[in-house]
């Protein structure tokens, strides 16, 4: 079974190293993880596209190949994850293959987003929180927004929150071993 | 032609308005628009589900449902989109049906980071962008990470910064008459 590695690791500056990490998992549980920047030969992308686009033809050609799809929804610059993470979530979902994931920060979505508002939330008149421009938080207890909890669940993955010294935020591979476990020990 | 009109407009507090105003233009160019907050009766949700979880269904039946997607690609609370309209983006280009963008902001992604980072960005060896703790910013010019306009160009969609005032950033909806234009022309 070939697995999509999504996840803000393609921006480390370790990168090859993550890489290399989590094939290693994947083998020791009878998987083949695929990482976005694996060279990929029937890609669509011609030599007039701009590097950009060769990217994302890659990594969508890469998408439609691999059987399920493990992210690594850690908080990125936000609340949220990383976004082109949450796009191939939702583009594996749509495929109705198996999607996991886990965030490496075990805050709820409410709480991340209240604090990356800092001072400006506030609560409107039927007590619900809000932004400073009006838009309502989601306050489910949810790992981020609900179509992310939600595609997970309608998949029947698993999704965890792992928490880890901040120092280990974009290292530390234990919440990612358990869903490459759970991955393994599903029914085919 | 049944469009999904994804974005964070359902986080509004006068999110029905928005939804009326945004379904009248489909209209005057021919198109039905479906609101992710309009009902649906064939959602698989059942009374012991979460209301959340029968969000996240009704959702995924409207977006499976529809022939294509407009996603209001503001950014939201940091850098890149919301979450939640970026995984229905992945989630219906890879559905292989039409998918059109627009922002009511026009900087680009990379400038938008690092406003977000304020002074905590730096330049690596390579002259590159990165945060804090070492991850590389795209500099690519888009309107968001390349998995968003990669994945609308993969399309043939359209993806349109629009310059607005601030206080008008939720409610201008001249972009967004701009994409349905697109798609009402385009080829059946």
């Amino acid at each position: 079974m070939k697995v999509y590695l999504a996840g803000p690791d393609v921006f480390l500056p370790d990168a090859a190293a993550i890489a290399a990490a989590k094939k290693r998992i994947c083998a020791a549980h009878g998987l083949e993880g695929v990482f976005p920047t694996d060279p990929r030969e029937d890609a669509a992308a011609d030599a007039a596209d701009a590097l950009w686009y060769a990217i994302y033809l890659r990594n969508e050609a890469h998408i439609r190949a691999c059987d399920a799809l493990i992210a690594n929804l850690t908080p990125f610059r936000g609340a949220s994850a990383d976004a082109g993470t949450v796009y191939e979530l939702g583009f594996m979902r749509a495929l109705r293959r198996p999607v996991l994931g886990y965030s490496n920060a075990v805050a709820d979505f409410a709480a991340r987003t209240l604090q990356a508002l800092g001072g400006a939330a506030r609560r409107n008149a039927e007590g619900r929180w809000t932004d400073a421009e009006g838009l309502a938080l989601e306050e489910f207890g949810l790992t981020d927004n609900l179509m992310i909890d939600g595609g997970i669940r309608a998949a029947g993955g698993v999704l965890l929150r792992h928490a880890v010294p901040e120092a280990e935020r974009w290292s530390n591979l234990e919440a990612f071993e358990a869903c490459v476990r759970a991955l393994a020990a599903q029914p085919a």
